[in-house]
């Protein structure tokens, strides 16, 4: 949920893209539709031996790790939003297995008001199909994270990382853990 | 994909719901959120034994049937909207047996451009998640649905009913069909 | 993973039930199939709000918490199975909402070595289908459980309970309150 | 469900393969746990684009069109059978993208009654796990079968296809294309 939902101001707005003021006033409106991948290192059974964490530095200075996440925009299916979203995290070349089907592990609905929910984010009411996307080629750290992490499944749901994320991505990430087997 | 998502002009509006202005600036901005029900009925074993078809006039004077579909609003929770559409279009005392967990059997992605997914909807972009609904108790339809049939998984999936089914209802349908393992 | 599955020696075997030397011979050679239900209580939304977890004595006079658990027997429907075994183990009345799609939230590997995957079962090797079965009737705990407790998932979850599940049901019931998105 | 459970009798067999009298005891007790997999060949988005069938001549010298299928052994752990089939079926060089999940799209259980299920398979009962699973390999026919075709997913549910698969093979392709959101 650290997604920059806004365009740069400064540079002119592709097909799909809403300016601050749109997006601003879509949130105060209806349930925005995201998507959530938790990256995956797998071996050649599938097993699940690497989770990806980005990390980032939140406006307030605060260290945080997340999930890929963002937005899908008008007219864009959910799985070239996933691919998008992928590639805008993790780079270019990162290979990832968009899952073949659509349905997604669980769906984190994020609310503005903490509690209703495990998630939360106090800028929108964001509804997030969520998968786990095993990716097979480089990742490298985009934009605005600094770091990318690749964790074991143990490590992920430790309490330690756990702190370290935020706003209900930690129980997604639990989640996730969960619906692969392994531990929780 | 039949719901009426202007609040009545006439009437006060609650919170939560859009004028008919904001919908459609909406609608042209964002994907929409909603929820698509398939009420079934279910013998004590949970076999579906019944599904149940909402049948509706279309503003052209077409007959058509239709599942339980409508859209999440802002600050509602997906099983919230469920329980909201089911007693909205089944009656009050359908006893909707509401999924425990958030996962859908599909996503359903209805496009304004017909062919990019087997699902359309000329007015709007919108994510629906799909839900099998076991209900137990009495269902009557409601507002502009002139009858509720309850048909056999066979009947639903037959080229005579499919027919009668628009925007990709029906293949809605026979995925729901496929999802409890009845005949596709 | 508590079954008795042998049938009691002193009484003729209905159909499908194995001898204790037939199943003996069996549990050596090929994976054994069962199903595991979480037994719930939920709201009228469908959130899960109490789950419901057996007491009972193990041989070696040990307190153990266990799921509903058993065998799929020849010639029967998992959907049969898993009516049976709640039938069993919570009584008649248990009114259980058996899942109307045959899709389990996991498949638990109960292995007889430990540590080849996070469940096990001295036993045998058990490839159990794992459901989540909302029940609304009244329950009452049968045969060898001398108790059965409704709890809150936080508490499902807790180390408390945890330390007193064995064989990864602690595990299996984690899964279940993640796939309901209820925490973990 | 063509596969050849009994191990050839001329060699030692490894752990895990039982003798043809053995599995024969054990196929009038107990139900036999299986793996189906419909392997598909998915682009960059994860959109399955084409679906590989076997081509095999039964006993009877019928032409008949399979899905990759067969046992789970005694600790065997399921995504070591998928992978294990898949590459018996398709040659080492097939890469499968073994799930990350246990959970499987659907549960198949073949009855030797016919009728009792969609399922049916004469020499057993078998509840089989089934998935859809992306390869990114070479793959050349293996043993029994005399060719692999490569479909597209329209052309799997078509009448003509269908009519070539048996034992509820044909039901089963058509609820993975259903899972896949693809015509069905």
């Amino acid at each position: 949920m650290t997604e920059t939902l806004d365009f740069p101001g400064d540079q002119p707005r592709p097909s799909g893209w809403l300016s601050p003021d749109q997006i601003g006033a879509v949130r105060t409106q209806v349930p925005v539709v995201y998507v959530d991948a938790v990256p995956v290192r797998v071996d050649e059974c599938g097993d699940v031996v690497e989770v990806g964490l980005l990390l980032r530095v939140t406006p307030e200075g605060v260290m945080s790790r997340a999930l890929v996440s963002g937005r899908v925009m008008f007219h864009e299916r959910v799985r070239d939003a996933l691919q998008r979203h992928i590639e805008k995290d993790l780079g270019p070349v990162a290979l990832p297995q968009i899952p073949a089907s659509p349905q997604p592990f669980t769906v984190a609905e994020y609310f503005p008001t903490p509690g209703v929910t495990p998630y939360h984010d106090p800028r929108q009411h964001a509804v997030s199909l969520a998968y786990v996307v095993p990716v097979h080629g480089d990742c490298t750290p985009q934009q605005d994270a600094i770091d990318l992490a690749w964790i074991t499944p143990e490590e992920a749901v430790s309490e330690a990382i756990q702190l370290e994320m935020h706003g209900g991505a930690g129980f997604l990430l639990r989640q996730a853990m969960a619906h692969v087997g392994r531990t929780v």
